[in-house]
Protein backbone atom coordinates (compact mmCIF):
# COMPACT_ATOMS: atom_id res chain seq x y z
CA UNK A 1 0.00 0.00 0.00
CA UNK A 2 1.45 3.54 -0.81
CA UNK A 3 2.12 5.24 1.81
CA UNK A 4 -1.01 8.20 2.64
CA UNK A 5 -3.23 6.27 0.84
CA UNK A 6 -5.11 4.26 2.97
CA UNK A 7 -8.01 2.05 1.72
CA UNK A 8 -10.60 1.85 4.66
CA UNK A 9 -13.52 -0.37 3.81
CA UNK A 10 -16.93 -1.33 4.92
CA UNK A 11 -18.23 -5.27 5.80
CA UNK A 12 -22.11 -5.38 6.48
CA UNK A 13 -22.22 -8.99 8.37
CA UNK A 14 -25.60 -10.48 9.00
CA UNK A 15 -25.74 -12.66 11.86
CA UNK A 16 -28.66 -14.45 10.93
CA UNK A 17 -31.50 -16.05 13.45
CA UNK A 18 -31.71 -16.16 17.32
CA UNK A 19 -27.99 -16.46 18.71
CA UNK A 20 -24.27 -15.74 17.65
CA UNK A 21 -24.36 -19.54 16.09
CA UNK A 22 -26.56 -18.32 13.20
CA UNK A 23 -23.55 -16.57 11.63
CA UNK A 24 -21.53 -17.84 8.76
CA UNK A 25 -17.94 -19.05 8.13
CA UNK A 26 -17.35 -16.23 6.02
CA UNK A 27 -18.63 -14.30 8.66
CA UNK A 28 -16.70 -15.14 11.09
CA UNK A 29 -13.63 -14.83 8.90
CA UNK A 30 -14.24 -11.19 8.02
CA UNK A 31 -14.20 -9.88 11.55
CA UNK A 32 -11.04 -11.94 12.56
CA UNK A 33 -9.38 -9.85 9.52
CA UNK A 34 -10.89 -6.33 10.63
CA UNK A 35 -9.67 -3.55 12.34
CA UNK A 36 -12.65 -2.24 13.97
CA UNK A 37 -15.90 -4.82 15.13
CA UNK A 38 -19.13 -3.17 15.41
CA UNK A 39 -22.53 -4.09 16.02
CA UNK A 40 -26.03 -3.00 16.15
CA UNK A 41 -28.56 -5.05 18.09
CA UNK A 42 -31.87 -2.78 17.55
CA UNK A 43 -33.19 -3.32 14.32
CA UNK A 44 -34.19 -7.38 15.03
CA UNK A 45 -34.20 -9.13 17.89
CA UNK A 46 -32.07 -12.17 18.53
CA UNK A 47 -33.91 -14.16 21.63
CA UNK A 48 -30.57 -16.09 22.96
CA UNK A 49 -28.14 -14.01 21.54
CA UNK A 50 -24.74 -13.79 23.69
CA UNK A 51 -22.00 -10.41 22.81
CA UNK A 52 -20.24 -12.02 25.99
CA UNK A 53 -20.07 -15.57 23.71
CA UNK A 54 -19.70 -13.68 20.35
CA UNK A 55 -16.67 -12.06 21.64
CA UNK A 56 -15.36 -15.34 23.11
CA UNK A 57 -16.16 -16.61 19.53
CA UNK A 58 -14.16 -14.22 17.27
CA UNK A 59 -11.19 -13.28 19.92
CA UNK A 60 -12.27 -9.52 18.81
CA UNK A 61 -13.58 -6.62 20.91
CA UNK A 62 -17.00 -5.80 19.88
CA UNK A 63 -18.64 -2.38 20.13
CA UNK A 64 -22.30 -1.72 20.62
CA UNK A 65 -23.41 1.53 18.67
CA UNK A 66 -26.79 2.51 19.25
CA UNK A 67 -30.05 3.83 17.31
CA UNK A 68 -28.77 7.31 18.30
CA UNK A 69 -25.19 6.60 17.11
CA UNK A 70 -25.90 5.07 13.48
CA UNK A 71 -29.42 7.25 12.57
CA UNK A 72 -28.96 10.70 14.37
CA UNK A 73 -25.16 11.18 14.28
CA UNK A 74 -25.69 8.89 10.64
CA UNK A 75 -23.00 6.05 11.53
CA UNK A 76 -20.25 9.03 12.26
CA UNK A 77 -18.11 6.32 14.79
CA UNK A 78 -18.49 3.56 12.21
CA UNK A 79 -17.12 5.39 9.14
CA UNK A 80 -14.78 7.10 10.83
CA UNK A 81 -13.15 3.87 11.62
CA UNK A 82 -13.89 2.22 7.83
CA UNK A 83 -11.96 5.52 6.93
CA UNK A 84 -8.91 4.43 8.50
CA UNK A 85 -9.01 0.74 7.88
CA UNK A 86 -11.47 -2.59 7.62
CA UNK A 87 -14.51 -1.53 9.83
CA UNK A 88 -17.43 -4.71 9.85
CA UNK A 89 -20.55 -3.74 11.45
CA UNK A 90 -22.37 -6.62 12.38
CA UNK A 91 -26.09 -6.65 12.33
CA UNK A 92 -28.96 -9.13 13.36
CA UNK A 93 -30.78 -11.18 10.14
CA UNK A 94 -29.47 -10.50 6.27
CA UNK A 95 -27.82 -6.97 5.77
CA UNK A 96 -29.34 -3.92 4.09
CA UNK A 97 -33.24 -5.28 4.75
CA UNK A 98 -32.93 -2.55 7.43
CA UNK A 99 -33.24 0.87 5.26
CA UNK A 100 -30.67 2.45 8.12
CA UNK A 101 -27.98 0.09 7.01
CA UNK A 102 -28.72 1.32 3.34
CA UNK A 103 -28.49 4.56 4.45
CA UNK A 104 -24.97 3.97 5.87
CA UNK A 105 -23.97 2.02 3.21
CA UNK A 106 -24.62 5.01 0.67
CA UNK A 107 -23.11 7.38 2.90
CA UNK A 108 -20.22 5.53 3.18
CA UNK A 109 -19.88 4.59 -0.70
CA UNK A 110 -20.11 8.60 -1.16
CA UNK A 111 -17.32 8.94 1.28
CA UNK A 112 -15.33 6.72 -1.19
CA UNK A 113 -15.27 3.84 1.17
CA UNK A 114 -15.67 0.33 -0.47
CA UNK A 115 -18.22 -1.40 1.36
CA UNK A 116 -19.34 -4.99 0.86
CA UNK A 117 -22.25 -7.52 1.87
CA UNK A 118 -22.00 -10.87 3.51
CA UNK A 119 -25.34 -12.36 3.25
CA UNK A 120 -27.21 -14.28 6.66
CA UNK A 121 -30.58 -15.94 7.38
CA UNK A 122 -33.36 -13.57 6.67
CA UNK A 123 -36.36 -13.76 9.20
CA UNK A 124 -38.48 -13.50 6.06
CA UNK A 125 -37.02 -16.48 4.50
CA UNK A 126 -37.01 -18.12 7.91
CA UNK A 127 -40.47 -17.71 8.57
CA UNK A 128 -41.80 -18.43 4.89
CA UNK A 129 -39.95 -21.62 4.92
CA UNK A 130 -41.56 -22.87 8.17
CA UNK A 131 -44.64 -22.41 7.08
CA UNK A 132 -44.54 -24.76 3.94
CA UNK A 133 -45.97 -22.36 1.78
CA UNK A 134 -44.54 -21.56 -1.09
CA UNK A 135 -42.23 -18.75 -1.52
CA UNK A 136 -43.64 -17.09 -4.94
CA UNK A 137 -47.26 -16.85 -3.79
CA UNK A 138 -46.05 -14.77 -1.66
CA UNK A 139 -47.32 -10.57 -2.27
CA UNK A 140 -46.07 -7.26 -0.67
CA UNK A 141 -45.25 -7.60 2.91
CA UNK A 142 -45.82 -5.34 5.75
CA UNK A 143 -44.51 -4.85 9.66
CA UNK A 144 -47.82 -4.28 12.12
CA UNK A 145 -46.96 -1.36 14.32
CA UNK A 146 -48.04 -0.81 18.05
CA UNK A 147 -50.48 2.06 17.85
CA UNK A 148 -48.79 5.39 18.23
CA UNK A 149 -51.66 7.08 20.44
CA UNK A 150 -54.87 6.70 19.15
CA UNK A 151 -53.44 6.47 15.54
CA UNK A 152 -53.10 2.77 14.20
CA UNK A 153 -51.80 2.33 11.02
CA UNK A 154 -54.07 0.75 8.35
CA UNK A 155 -51.63 -0.24 5.94
CA UNK A 156 -51.32 -4.15 7.20
CA UNK A 157 -55.03 -4.15 6.76
CA UNK A 158 -54.91 -3.04 3.05
CA UNK A 159 -52.17 -5.31 2.30
CA UNK A 160 -53.79 -8.35 3.20
CA UNK A 161 -56.81 -7.05 1.60
CA UNK A 162 -54.85 -6.43 -1.49
CA UNK A 163 -53.02 -10.00 -1.46
CA UNK A 164 -56.36 -11.98 -0.65
CA UNK A 165 -57.69 -10.49 -3.67
CA UNK A 166 -55.39 -11.65 -5.90
CA UNK A 167 -54.91 -14.83 -4.11
CA UNK A 168 -51.73 -14.68 -2.57
CA UNK A 169 -50.36 -14.91 1.25
CA UNK A 170 -49.66 -12.06 3.24
CA UNK A 171 -46.51 -11.80 5.82
CA UNK A 172 -46.63 -9.89 8.37
CA UNK A 173 -43.70 -9.05 10.72
CA UNK A 174 -44.62 -7.52 14.41
CA UNK A 175 -43.50 -4.44 15.63
CA UNK A 176 -40.40 -5.10 18.03
CA UNK A 177 -38.75 -2.36 19.58
CA UNK A 178 -35.70 -3.41 21.16
CA UNK A 179 -34.85 -0.18 22.96
CA UNK A 180 -38.26 -0.14 24.70
CA UNK A 181 -38.34 -3.82 25.64
CA UNK A 182 -41.62 -3.86 23.34
CA UNK A 183 -42.26 -6.77 21.50
CA UNK A 184 -45.76 -7.38 19.71
CA UNK A 185 -46.93 -10.66 20.48
CA UNK A 186 -49.63 -12.21 17.91
CA UNK A 187 -52.74 -11.75 19.81
CA UNK A 188 -51.90 -8.03 20.20
CA UNK A 189 -51.56 -8.07 16.32
CA UNK A 190 -55.04 -9.74 16.08
CA UNK A 191 -56.52 -7.51 17.92
CA UNK A 192 -55.06 -4.76 16.03
CA UNK A 193 -56.66 -6.32 12.66
CA UNK A 194 -59.98 -6.81 14.13
CA UNK A 195 -60.09 -2.99 15.66
CA UNK A 196 -59.83 -1.90 11.85
CA UNK A 197 -61.72 -4.55 10.55
CA UNK A 198 -64.85 -3.27 12.72
CA UNK A 199 -64.17 0.04 11.61
CA UNK A 200 -63.77 -0.85 7.84
CA UNK A 201 -66.04 -3.59 7.94
CA UNK A 202 -64.43 -5.06 4.25
CA UNK A 203 -64.47 -8.77 5.63
CA UNK A 204 -60.82 -8.93 5.37
CA UNK A 205 -60.24 -10.47 9.04
CA UNK A 206 -63.17 -11.87 10.61
CA UNK A 207 -63.19 -14.56 13.75
CA UNK A 208 -62.99 -17.48 10.48
CA UNK A 209 -59.75 -15.91 9.02
CA UNK A 210 -57.08 -18.25 8.83
CA UNK A 211 -53.39 -17.14 10.00
CA UNK A 212 -50.27 -18.83 11.05
CA UNK A 213 -48.53 -17.75 13.55
CA UNK A 214 -45.00 -18.33 14.20
CA UNK A 215 -42.74 -17.81 16.73
CA UNK A 216 -38.23 -19.24 16.92
CA UNK A 217 -37.55 -19.07 13.92
CA UNK A 218 -33.71 -19.97 14.15
CA UNK A 219 -33.81 -21.78 17.25
CA UNK A 220 -34.09 -25.85 17.79
CA UNK A 221 -37.64 -25.42 18.68
CA UNK A 222 -39.72 -22.68 16.88
CA UNK A 223 -43.40 -22.68 17.16
CA UNK A 224 -45.42 -22.86 14.40
CA UNK A 225 -49.21 -23.00 14.46
CA UNK A 226 -52.40 -22.17 12.25
CA UNK A 227 -55.59 -21.71 12.81
CA UNK A 228 -58.70 -19.35 12.87
CA UNK A 229 -58.13 -16.55 14.26
CA UNK A 230 -60.04 -16.46 17.20
CA UNK A 231 -58.41 -19.84 18.64
CA UNK A 232 -54.92 -18.33 17.29
CA UNK A 233 -54.87 -15.43 19.62
CA UNK A 234 -55.56 -17.83 22.45
CA UNK A 235 -51.99 -19.79 21.41
CA UNK A 236 -49.17 -19.41 23.86
CA UNK A 237 -46.46 -18.77 21.38
CA UNK A 238 -43.57 -17.89 23.85
CA UNK A 239 -40.52 -15.52 23.26
CA UNK A 240 -40.66 -13.30 20.63
CA UNK A 241 -39.91 -12.37 17.88
CA UNK A 242 -43.74 -13.16 16.67
CA UNK A 243 -44.64 -13.38 12.58
CA UNK A 244 -47.99 -13.78 11.62
CA UNK A 245 -49.37 -14.97 8.05
CA UNK A 246 -52.36 -14.38 6.34
CA UNK A 247 -52.81 -17.05 3.25
CA UNK A 248 -54.33 -16.98 0.39
CA UNK A 249 -55.58 -19.24 -2.26
CA UNK A 250 -53.41 -22.51 -1.46
CA UNK A 251 -52.56 -25.38 -3.18
CA UNK A 252 -52.89 -28.59 -2.45
CA UNK A 253 -49.46 -29.09 -1.26
CA UNK A 254 -49.69 -25.97 0.85
CA UNK A 255 -52.60 -26.84 2.31
CA UNK A 256 -50.87 -30.03 3.38
CA UNK A 257 -47.87 -28.62 4.85
CA UNK A 258 -50.05 -26.43 7.13
CA UNK A 259 -51.60 -29.77 8.05
CA UNK A 260 -48.73 -31.25 8.84
CA UNK A 261 -46.22 -28.68 9.94
CA UNK A 262 -48.56 -26.13 11.35
CA UNK A 263 -51.20 -28.57 12.80
CA UNK A 264 -54.18 -26.50 10.76
CA UNK A 265 -57.75 -27.77 11.12
CA UNK A 266 -58.29 -29.90 8.33
CA UNK A 267 -61.59 -28.48 6.59
CA UNK A 268 -60.16 -24.84 6.62
CA UNK A 269 -57.44 -25.11 4.75
CA UNK A 270 -59.07 -27.82 2.74
CA UNK A 271 -61.44 -25.18 2.03
CA UNK A 272 -59.31 -22.51 0.76
CA UNK A 273 -57.69 -24.85 -1.92
CA UNK A 274 -58.02 -23.08 -5.54
CA UNK B 1 -32.91 -44.57 25.01
CA UNK B 2 -35.18 -47.82 25.47
CA UNK B 3 -33.79 -50.04 23.64
CA UNK B 4 -36.09 -50.75 19.79
CA UNK B 5 -36.99 -46.94 20.58
CA UNK B 6 -34.98 -45.29 17.70
CA UNK B 7 -35.59 -41.67 17.45
CA UNK B 8 -34.73 -40.46 14.00
CA UNK B 9 -34.19 -36.98 13.04
CA UNK B 10 -34.16 -34.85 9.68
CA UNK B 11 -32.18 -31.85 9.79
CA UNK B 12 -32.39 -29.37 6.96
CA UNK B 13 -29.57 -27.59 6.97
CA UNK B 14 -29.16 -24.37 4.47
CA UNK B 15 -25.38 -23.74 2.82
CA UNK B 16 -26.11 -20.23 2.08
CA UNK B 17 -24.95 -18.06 -1.15
CA UNK B 18 -21.79 -19.16 -3.25
CA UNK B 19 -19.41 -21.70 -1.43
CA UNK B 20 -18.79 -23.53 1.29
CA UNK B 21 -18.23 -20.87 3.61
CA UNK B 22 -22.22 -19.72 3.80
CA UNK B 23 -22.70 -22.19 6.23
CA UNK B 24 -23.34 -21.04 9.34
CA UNK B 25 -21.55 -22.04 12.68
CA UNK B 26 -25.15 -23.80 13.90
CA UNK B 27 -24.90 -25.90 10.34
CA UNK B 28 -21.51 -26.98 10.92
CA UNK B 29 -22.31 -28.20 14.66
CA UNK B 30 -25.43 -30.08 13.22
CA UNK B 31 -23.21 -31.55 10.58
CA UNK B 32 -20.75 -33.27 13.10
CA UNK B 33 -22.99 -34.15 15.03
CA UNK B 34 -24.76 -36.79 12.63
CA UNK B 35 -24.42 -40.03 11.89
CA UNK B 36 -25.11 -39.06 8.18
CA UNK B 37 -24.67 -36.34 5.90
CA UNK B 38 -26.52 -35.49 2.25
CA UNK B 39 -26.29 -33.08 -0.11
CA UNK B 40 -28.21 -31.72 -3.11
CA UNK B 41 -26.79 -29.13 -5.94
CA UNK B 42 -29.54 -28.91 -7.89
CA UNK B 43 -32.02 -26.62 -6.55
CA UNK B 44 -29.27 -23.96 -6.58
CA UNK B 45 -26.02 -23.11 -8.37
CA UNK B 46 -23.50 -21.86 -6.07
CA UNK B 47 -20.70 -21.27 -8.34
CA UNK B 48 -17.58 -21.79 -6.28
CA UNK B 49 -18.69 -24.49 -4.16
CA UNK B 50 -16.37 -27.48 -3.57
CA UNK B 51 -17.70 -30.68 -1.85
CA UNK B 52 -13.98 -31.91 -1.04
CA UNK B 53 -13.19 -28.66 0.61
CA UNK B 54 -16.69 -29.01 2.67
CA UNK B 55 -15.75 -32.76 3.44
CA UNK B 56 -12.50 -31.57 5.08
CA UNK B 57 -14.22 -28.61 6.80
CA UNK B 58 -16.84 -30.81 8.77
CA UNK B 59 -14.56 -33.83 8.93
CA UNK B 60 -17.40 -35.88 7.47
CA UNK B 61 -18.75 -38.45 4.51
CA UNK B 62 -21.07 -36.94 2.59
CA UNK B 63 -23.23 -38.10 0.14
CA UNK B 64 -24.64 -36.35 -3.17
CA UNK B 65 -28.08 -37.09 -3.80
CA UNK B 66 -29.49 -36.62 -6.96
CA UNK B 67 -32.81 -35.16 -8.02
CA UNK B 68 -33.75 -38.28 -9.31
CA UNK B 69 -33.22 -39.53 -5.76
CA UNK B 70 -34.76 -37.19 -3.39
CA UNK B 71 -37.95 -36.61 -6.22
CA UNK B 72 -38.67 -39.54 -8.33
CA UNK B 73 -37.68 -41.91 -5.18
CA UNK B 74 -39.25 -39.55 -3.04
CA UNK B 75 -35.78 -39.09 -0.99
CA UNK B 76 -35.69 -42.81 0.44
CA UNK B 77 -32.26 -42.91 0.75
CA UNK B 78 -32.37 -39.89 2.89
CA UNK B 79 -35.60 -40.75 4.96
CA UNK B 80 -33.70 -44.34 5.58
CA UNK B 81 -31.01 -43.03 7.19
CA UNK B 82 -33.07 -40.25 9.37
CA UNK B 83 -35.34 -43.60 10.77
CA UNK B 84 -32.23 -44.55 12.15
CA UNK B 85 -30.91 -41.74 13.70
CA UNK B 86 -29.67 -38.38 12.85
CA UNK B 87 -29.35 -37.54 8.81
CA UNK B 88 -28.48 -34.06 7.88
CA UNK B 89 -29.57 -33.11 4.12
CA UNK B 90 -27.87 -29.87 3.06
CA UNK B 91 -29.28 -27.50 0.60
CA UNK B 92 -28.08 -24.55 -1.18
CA UNK B 93 -29.29 -21.35 -0.10
CA UNK B 94 -31.92 -21.23 2.50
CA UNK B 95 -34.59 -24.87 3.23
CA UNK B 96 -37.83 -24.96 2.27
CA UNK B 97 -38.05 -22.51 -0.12
CA UNK B 98 -37.89 -25.21 -2.98
CA UNK B 99 -40.85 -27.06 -3.11
CA UNK B 100 -38.75 -30.49 -3.12
CA UNK B 101 -37.68 -30.08 0.51
CA UNK B 102 -41.11 -29.05 1.48
CA UNK B 103 -42.01 -32.41 0.09
CA UNK B 104 -39.38 -34.49 1.65
CA UNK B 105 -40.23 -32.88 5.16
CA UNK B 106 -44.10 -33.82 4.64
CA UNK B 107 -42.90 -37.27 3.96
CA UNK B 108 -40.44 -37.36 7.12
CA UNK B 109 -42.72 -36.12 9.38
CA UNK B 110 -45.62 -38.41 8.08
CA UNK B 111 -43.04 -41.45 9.09
CA UNK B 112 -43.13 -39.87 12.43
CA UNK B 113 -39.05 -38.78 11.95
CA UNK B 114 -38.64 -35.44 13.53
CA UNK B 115 -37.62 -32.65 11.11
CA UNK B 116 -35.48 -28.93 11.90
CA UNK B 117 -34.27 -26.58 9.71
CA UNK B 118 -31.14 -24.70 10.05
CA UNK B 119 -31.38 -21.79 8.13
CA UNK B 120 -29.40 -20.13 5.59
CA UNK B 121 -28.91 -17.02 3.26
CA UNK B 122 -31.32 -16.60 0.72
CA UNK B 123 -30.42 -15.20 -2.79
CA UNK B 124 -33.88 -14.04 -2.83
CA UNK B 125 -33.56 -11.45 0.41
CA UNK B 126 -29.61 -11.06 -0.74
CA UNK B 127 -30.31 -9.58 -4.43
CA UNK B 128 -33.01 -7.46 -2.73
CA UNK B 129 -30.44 -6.47 0.21
CA UNK B 130 -27.62 -5.83 -3.05
CA UNK B 131 -30.24 -3.53 -5.05
CA UNK B 132 -30.77 -1.37 -2.20
CA UNK B 133 -34.28 -1.25 -2.67
CA UNK B 134 -37.06 -2.15 -0.22
CA UNK B 135 -38.12 -5.00 0.75
CA UNK B 136 -41.44 -4.26 2.05
CA UNK B 137 -42.05 -2.94 -1.72
CA UNK B 138 -41.41 -6.25 -3.68
CA UNK B 139 -44.65 -7.88 -4.77
CA UNK B 140 -44.90 -11.69 -5.96
CA UNK B 141 -41.98 -12.65 -7.16
CA UNK B 142 -41.25 -15.09 -10.63
CA UNK B 143 -38.72 -17.59 -11.66
CA UNK B 144 -38.16 -16.61 -16.10
CA UNK B 145 -37.99 -20.15 -17.28
CA UNK B 146 -36.26 -21.78 -20.69
CA UNK B 147 -38.73 -21.84 -23.43
CA UNK B 148 -39.93 -25.68 -23.51
CA UNK B 149 -39.63 -26.15 -27.52
CA UNK B 150 -41.84 -23.47 -28.84
CA UNK B 151 -43.56 -23.04 -25.86
CA UNK B 152 -42.67 -19.45 -23.37
CA UNK B 153 -44.46 -19.03 -19.98
CA UNK B 154 -45.81 -15.77 -20.04
CA UNK B 155 -46.22 -15.71 -16.33
CA UNK B 156 -43.30 -13.33 -15.31
CA UNK B 157 -44.78 -10.62 -18.02
CA UNK B 158 -48.55 -10.85 -15.90
CA UNK B 159 -46.71 -11.05 -12.57
CA UNK B 160 -44.01 -7.74 -13.38
CA UNK B 161 -47.49 -5.71 -14.88
CA UNK B 162 -49.46 -6.24 -11.92
CA UNK B 163 -46.50 -5.45 -9.90
CA UNK B 164 -46.15 -2.57 -11.93
CA UNK B 165 -49.58 -1.63 -11.66
CA UNK B 166 -49.69 -1.81 -7.52
CA UNK B 167 -46.34 0.34 -7.85
CA UNK B 168 -43.95 -2.51 -6.65
CA UNK B 169 -40.97 -3.93 -7.36
CA UNK B 170 -40.58 -7.56 -9.10
CA UNK B 171 -37.81 -9.85 -8.29
CA UNK B 172 -37.25 -12.03 -10.85
CA UNK B 173 -35.17 -15.31 -10.78
CA UNK B 174 -33.84 -16.92 -13.99
CA UNK B 175 -33.50 -20.45 -14.76
CA UNK B 176 -30.90 -22.50 -13.24
CA UNK B 177 -30.42 -26.36 -15.19
CA UNK B 178 -27.51 -27.00 -12.86
CA UNK B 179 -27.83 -31.19 -14.14
CA UNK B 180 -27.95 -29.78 -17.87
CA UNK B 181 -25.25 -27.05 -17.14
CA UNK B 182 -27.78 -24.58 -18.52
CA UNK B 183 -27.76 -20.83 -16.64
CA UNK B 184 -30.43 -18.28 -17.74
CA UNK B 185 -28.28 -14.89 -18.40
CA UNK B 186 -29.63 -12.07 -18.10
CA UNK B 187 -29.47 -11.02 -21.59
CA UNK B 188 -31.53 -14.26 -22.56
CA UNK B 189 -34.47 -13.07 -19.66
CA UNK B 190 -34.55 -9.88 -21.26
CA UNK B 191 -35.10 -11.38 -24.80
CA UNK B 192 -37.71 -13.51 -23.31
CA UNK B 193 -39.54 -11.06 -22.05
CA UNK B 194 -39.45 -9.00 -25.32
CA UNK B 195 -40.78 -11.53 -26.82
CA UNK B 196 -43.75 -11.62 -24.91
CA UNK B 197 -44.07 -7.87 -25.29
CA UNK B 198 -44.26 -8.03 -28.78
CA UNK B 199 -46.72 -11.01 -28.79
CA UNK B 200 -48.94 -9.18 -25.60
CA UNK B 201 -48.34 -4.89 -26.47
CA UNK B 202 -49.00 -3.78 -23.43
CA UNK B 203 -46.14 -1.39 -23.16
CA UNK B 204 -44.95 -3.40 -19.42
CA UNK B 205 -40.91 -4.13 -21.62
CA UNK B 206 -40.26 -1.59 -24.06
CA UNK B 207 -36.33 -0.48 -24.70
CA UNK B 208 -36.80 2.07 -21.63
CA UNK B 209 -38.12 -0.06 -19.38
CA UNK B 210 -35.50 0.29 -16.49
CA UNK B 211 -34.14 -3.28 -14.41
CA UNK B 212 -31.91 -3.79 -11.92
CA UNK B 213 -28.77 -6.90 -13.12
CA UNK B 214 -27.44 -8.76 -10.59
CA UNK B 215 -25.12 -11.39 -10.05
CA UNK B 216 -22.47 -13.09 -7.44
CA UNK B 217 -24.82 -12.29 -4.76
CA UNK B 218 -22.60 -14.03 -1.88
CA UNK B 219 -19.57 -13.48 -3.62
CA UNK B 220 -16.69 -10.55 -2.47
CA UNK B 221 -17.65 -8.82 -5.98
CA UNK B 222 -20.87 -9.04 -6.58
CA UNK B 223 -22.21 -6.98 -9.76
CA UNK B 224 -25.28 -5.54 -10.06
CA UNK B 225 -25.92 -2.76 -12.64
CA UNK B 226 -29.40 -0.53 -13.09
CA UNK B 227 -30.11 0.57 -16.70
CA UNK B 228 -32.50 0.26 -19.22
CA UNK B 229 -33.15 -3.29 -20.70
CA UNK B 230 -31.80 -2.70 -23.86
CA UNK B 231 -28.84 -1.47 -22.88
CA UNK B 232 -28.39 -3.57 -19.69
CA UNK B 233 -28.37 -6.75 -21.88
CA UNK B 234 -25.78 -5.97 -23.33
CA UNK B 235 -23.56 -5.60 -20.27
CA UNK B 236 -21.51 -8.64 -18.88
CA UNK B 237 -22.35 -10.04 -15.79
CA UNK B 238 -20.23 -13.02 -16.08
CA UNK B 239 -20.60 -15.95 -13.73
CA UNK B 240 -24.42 -17.35 -13.03
CA UNK B 241 -26.58 -17.32 -11.52
CA UNK B 242 -27.75 -13.94 -12.84
CA UNK B 243 -31.20 -12.29 -10.97
CA UNK B 244 -33.11 -9.41 -12.32
CA UNK B 245 -35.17 -6.58 -10.76
CA UNK B 246 -37.83 -4.65 -12.54
CA UNK B 247 -39.04 -1.84 -9.83
CA UNK B 248 -41.97 0.02 -9.79
CA UNK B 249 -41.91 3.25 -8.04
CA UNK B 250 -39.19 4.27 -6.16
CA UNK B 251 -38.76 6.58 -2.80
CA UNK B 252 -36.29 9.18 -3.45
CA UNK B 253 -33.76 6.96 -1.18
CA UNK B 254 -34.18 4.01 -3.71
CA UNK B 255 -33.73 6.23 -6.42
CA UNK B 256 -30.23 7.51 -4.52
CA UNK B 257 -29.66 3.75 -3.67
CA UNK B 258 -29.64 2.85 -7.27
CA UNK B 259 -27.58 5.63 -8.30
CA UNK B 260 -24.76 4.86 -5.96
CA UNK B 261 -24.66 0.74 -5.85
CA UNK B 262 -26.07 0.43 -9.60
CA UNK B 263 -24.73 3.28 -11.48
CA UNK B 264 -28.09 3.50 -12.53
CA UNK B 265 -28.95 6.23 -15.22
CA UNK B 266 -30.24 9.91 -12.63
CA UNK B 267 -32.66 11.16 -15.23
CA UNK B 268 -34.49 7.66 -15.53
CA UNK B 269 -34.76 6.79 -11.70
CA UNK B 270 -35.58 10.02 -11.09
CA UNK B 271 -38.54 9.89 -13.37
CA UNK B 272 -39.59 7.15 -11.27
CA UNK B 273 -39.81 8.58 -7.89
CA UNK B 274 -43.34 9.04 -6.64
Amino acid sequence: MLDGLVMGELVFVGLGLHDEFGITLRGLEEIRSSDNVFIELYTNFMPNFSLERLRKLCGKEVLVVSRKQLEDESGRVVLEAAEKGKAVLLVPGDPLIATTHISLRILAEKKGIKTRIVHGASIISAVIGLSGLHNYKFGKSVTIAFPQGEVVSETPYEVIEQNKRLGLHTLCLLDVQVENGKFMTIAEAVEILAKIERKRKRGVITSETLAVGISGAGSRNPIVKADVIDLLKQYDFGVPPHSLIFPGKLHFMEAEALKVFADAPADVVEAMVE
